[in-house]
């Protein structure tokens, strides 16, 4: 099962992604609420609502997942390839740090470049994890049983900021900058090696498979779960695999008008166009 | 004037606290609520509620001044003398990282010692200051205008795990490890050369005066706005000065059964035992 957040007539709308159209989930204004309902499964299953058809969603509907997740944490350092490629060691722990809800932007809408932080904007196609059920120390089966499911997570970075102190916070946090989306797609719909991909400009960038993170999804919320609790619409974003492009020879960053495209297997893509900040 | 929340018969009250005793500001729940009002300095003000000497309100009633800040921003490295004491560079951007709002207790409330990440629990005592009025990319002077007032802030970190990785977010969010409190001085009740002290079981361990900080109050929270929007009732602590446990030869760390008091004249103390978790 698909979930997502539409943007309709000034409000929004939880929906059921079905493969014919959008079927609306009537009484939830996003993801995020429908998932604080402990029935969040059975009603988007029973969801019988107004009805879009895919052509008819426009790239600007979609609003991200959740509008408002109480928390976004973030992992960073964590797919083997990425690792190996910068020759550093695995990690014993996962690095954690966060964003804000400012931050996140739909699938379809425009990567807005700070006019005071343009010059070094990267990407980093990510899996994120939504929660749905609250999570409180728990051990890995738990944690796994927690998951509500994916979603796709460019946790695009301004690196000049982020590389300003040694917390990466101020390069990752910036307005309107992070797209989260199309859908939240159930576990089931997610294959095990799921490919993730980035492309700019049609050019492929980032090409690893959901299989090689050092920490997998279960195993990072329950570690989270240690340190403080998770609640419904809670997102997690478990890491980049490589292709960033601080890290290539010569460095590479966003520009206006340049189309970023990540997508994941079973999930779907994100689509967003760069535009200079006023 | 002086602001604070108190917990009474199960929920909580925003009152002002007079030098005879507390006057509860009706129809506010905490001075989060309050602050979202922007009449909020002439509703604390006028306020004639019930009243409550000092002398009878009880150390456990003191909740977190902002029971659920949106944003708590940490300010890392912003005291001169601690930066000179551990032979570091002056700055020349403030460190930004987070925490979330589970991690704040009242300011007469146990710190708990999660069982997990007991070894290594330190002090940080902190000046921290309390939004007023939303703002986003604003010059010094609009951010010193936007600031309410300022509250005592305990950024008790687990070294242990703080240093795990490269972020801090992990030693710095632990579920009710947090003081925060006892009240929101507003600006004018605070010296600019205010001294900040924090004691372990009445020894001396912090030392300080807040205009020994690189970063200022008004100059963080500009900074900070660049980077996204700042609301009534977020949180930011600017900073701890030398003396904290960790960098001391030999490191002394917190253990169960003794008292932790941070004082900043003008605003009061938080005065916590700590405790085993379970």
């Amino acid at each position: 099962m698909k979930l997502a957040t539409l943007r309709r007539d000034g409000d929004t709308v939880a929906i059921r992604l079905d493969d014919e159209g959008a079927v609306e989930i009537a009484g939830f204004a996003d993801v995020g609420a429908l998932l604080a309902d402990p029935d969040w499964r059975a009603i988007a299953e029973g969801a019988a609502g107004r009805f879009l058809p895919v052509g008819d969603i426009p790239d600007d509907a979609w609003a991200p997942v959740v509008l408002e997740p109480r928390k976004i944490v973030c992992v960073g350092v964590n797919y083997r390839e990425h690792i190996r490629e910068m020759g550093r060691e695995e990690p014993d722990f996962p690095t954690l740090f966060t964003k804000y809800p400012e931050s996140l932007i739909g699938a379809g809408d425009a990567i807005v470049l700070p006019p005071h932080a343009a010059e070094m904007v990267d990407w980093e196609g990510e899996l994120a994890v939504v929660i749905g059920t609250r999570v409180r120390r728990a051990d890995e089966a738990t944690a796994a049983a927690a998951i509500a499911g994916y979603t796709v997570l460019n946790d695009v970075s301004m690196r000049d900021w982020q590389n300003r102190t040694l917390q990466w916070l101020q390069g990752k946090s910036f307005e309107n900058s992070t797209p989260v989306g199309p859908v939240l797609a159930t576990v089931d719909e997610v294959p095990a090696s799921a490919r993730i991909t980035t492309t700019v400009d049609g050019e492929l960038m980032q090409d690893g498979r959901i299989d090689d993170l050092v920490f997998g999804p279960a195993e990072i919320v329950a570690y989270i779960s240690q340190i403080f609790p998770l609640d419904p619409g809670d997102v997690v974003a478990t890491g980049t695999p490589g292709g960033v492009g601080h890290a290539r020879t010569p460095a590479r960053y966003l520009a206006a008008g340049q189309i970023v495209v990540t997508s994941i297997e079973g999930i779907g893509s994100l689509r967003n166009t760069v535009v200079a900040g006023a």
